[in-house]
């Protein structure tokens, strides 16, 4: 038990929110800030049966955080802000003795630059002072590590190739919009693709690889070869890994889309001059696009995301899949929001009640693989993400 | 004789001062002012054979307007500012006694609305203090309105059929760029179409009648049915006219990037809110887009533009066909300036030699279709836009 303080108000955060909500009787008390402190009241409006407490704050600014972690004194904090923001809040933790989760790496503003060498730097300091840092706890990496370690202690004695595959068969309904943060997301998608293989990194250029797979009760979708953080440490973990790949699956409307607005320089992440300001044209683009948070209402359809996993047990070959399919119009039944938003956030709650059970507690830095899979695999179902398994299917790795 | 002002130093504004700087000894001063100060320097600059002077001036502005006509003294101003400050520069026209020549009617900043009547409305004023305004001398507006009044002169008794046909066969290599100011480009492409039949106008959605047209030297090409504003006034001042109708040529990778654009929100003329500042998206995206006047240097292929009229003469139905082919390349050369840029300006200063000539000269406010033909006809072939006929054409009308 311990009070537990959730910074950032977004689509995940609203999600974050009402679950640790629908858990109050495993906390002492709940805070949610945001740089806006009014999209934390509207979301803590919603929340009946437990009384959660508001607050604004600069996740920017380390001092600003130590004030609120000091008047509040939270167990743990769970960070579902911006990426950028992930070594000013766990410099604060540090600084105030608090424990730290969050869903995404860090990356620098100014370079779309994906390694969990800035936060791994931490672990001897977080070490030190006895405190827990769970890194990548949403789905992508999160549930996906997790299915990795579960699939590594129960089915395999080796892991051979592992192919992360992340299918959005939902429909919004508009003609263009992204499913979280539109600057995180598009400086995602645009970067070199890459994938391990035969212990080394090779790149390709953005969305070059691509082939149709199949996803169930989805079906055949497009799927495109992208580099994906928690390929870093699973690779990292599990040494047997002989090649590691992520695919992400896209419209031919979204590519277009996403193909006119880099050619036009929209989603260029260096500022330009307009009237004299500097403005950075991707941020200026994510104030046009439709807000992530307000897409749930008339979304359909199904995600389906898991890891295909090819490599050997008991001295024979085989392969395993594990997934989960999530409906959009049940997570914004529940949530208010929609499924991208359901699928983070239901595990990043499922990983704050592992650290509050003392089941995922140790001092240092970790990701979530490094934990016992099997207690968050009964809990996230339980939660709102139940996972299926298919053995020895025929699947392409 | 006379001084005359140039205001607005884009790509028109280039060529206008490049080209009447090569007839000045039909001028007695001449002066380039924009908001910018030195971007008029830097036309100045390449300008040898005469002196040029420049000033800065906010053309939205009619105190700061007036203070430079008196300290100046212009016998004429050409207007190749933006559109939206048209009423601004003639009402300092007339506090100051200047005349007035532009290319393109006014329209209101909040409103993409194309019509003559706020600058008709200042015909009795014009007239009663002497002056003289010519409104529209570009290309289309401007060679078209004069090669349908040459038409009328001297090829029909009765026009019944006019299509504009606008191609640009031009390749300025880049993966998406407007030929003149985005923001004013793109509010006129995005409109609803409008032309006019039997008797009043009719509306289509924006570019959704198009049908395959042939140009001269540059073959066929898909050509889109557009309002354009010389319309409004050909069809007043030629009311034999049973149809009007407007045609320009567009690429399908172009009509992409719009459509994206439009789909995304980047074309929107209302504000939006961005770091709690009030910021237009088309003038945003106007800031990422390539700047018009420094497409030249690559471009190659040539813009073809003419009227293609049916009608009836000494009691026999005919066709006719009168256009010019201009090549980018050629543009560039003399001028440092694309086609687009070079068919607007050339015409414009061609306009101020027939003010200055005192041929085109009559108080009140005038489009170019209103003064005679010929002269003008003579002169802007001289000047870089010789126009080609064909008389009997098989021509679909």
């Amino acid at each position: 038990m311990g009070k537990v303080l959730i910074i950032g108000a977004g689509g995940v955060g609203t999600v974050v929110a009402k679950k640790v909500a629908m858990n109050a009787s495993e906390f002492d008390e709940i805070m949610l800030a945001s740089r806006t402190k009014s999209k934390c009241d509207k979301i803590a409006a919603d929340i009946k049966n437990v009384k959660i407490r508001t607050a604004s704050v600069d996740a920017d600014n380390v001092d600003e955080l130590c004030k609120l972690f000091e008047s509040f004194k939270p167990e743990l904090v769970i960070n579902v802000a911006l990426p950028y923001q992930d070594l000013t809040i766990m410099e604060a933790c540090l600084k105030c003795g608090v424990n730290y989760l969050d869903t995404a790496n860090y990356e620098p503003k100014d370079e779309a630059k994906y390694q969990y060498s800035w936060q791994w730097a931490y672990h001897d300091r977080f070490k030190e002072a006895g405190l827990t840092a769970i890194l990548g706890c949403g789905f992508d990496p999160g549930c996906t590590s997790v299915y990795t370690a579960y699939a590594a202690k129960h089915h395999f004695d080796e892991i051979h190739y592992l192919d992360i595959v992340d299918c959005n068969g939902g429909d919004h309904h508009k003609a263009f919009a992204t499913n979280f943060n539109p600057e995180i997301n598009i400086r995602e998608i645009t970067q070199r693709g890459k994938y391990w293989e035969n212990g080394a990194w090779h790149e390709t250029d953005p969305l070059s690889v691509h082939k149709t797979l199949n996803y169930p009760s989805v079906g055949a979708r497009e799927s495109y070869l992208m580099y994906h953080e928690e390929l870093e440490s699973l690779v990292k973990h599990y040494p047997t890994i002989k090649r590691a790949r992520f695919w992400m699956t896209f419209g031919q409307e979204y590519l277009t889309h996403l193909r006119v607005l880099q050619n036009v320089g929209m989603t260029r992440i260096d500022p330009v001059v307009y009237n004299g300001m500097e403005i950075i044209p991707i941020q200026f683009l994510k104030a046009v696009l439709p807000d992530p948070g307000e897409l749930g209402e008339n979304y359909t359809g199904e995600t389906s995301i898991g890891c295909r996993i090819r490599g050997v047990k008991d001295g024979k070959e085989k392969t395993y899949y594990i997934w989960n399919n999530c409906s959009h119009e049940a997570a914004y039944k529940e949530t208010g929001a929609q499924g991208v938003s359901y699928t983070t956030g239901v595990p990043a709650t499922t990983g704050a009640l592992m650290f509050m059970r003392g089941l995922w507690k140790k001092p240092g830095v970790y990701n979530v693989e490094q934990f016992d899979p099997d207690p968050f695999m009964q809990e996230v179902a339980k939660q709102g993400l139940p996972w299926n398994e298919a053995h020895d299917i025929d699947i392409e790795l």
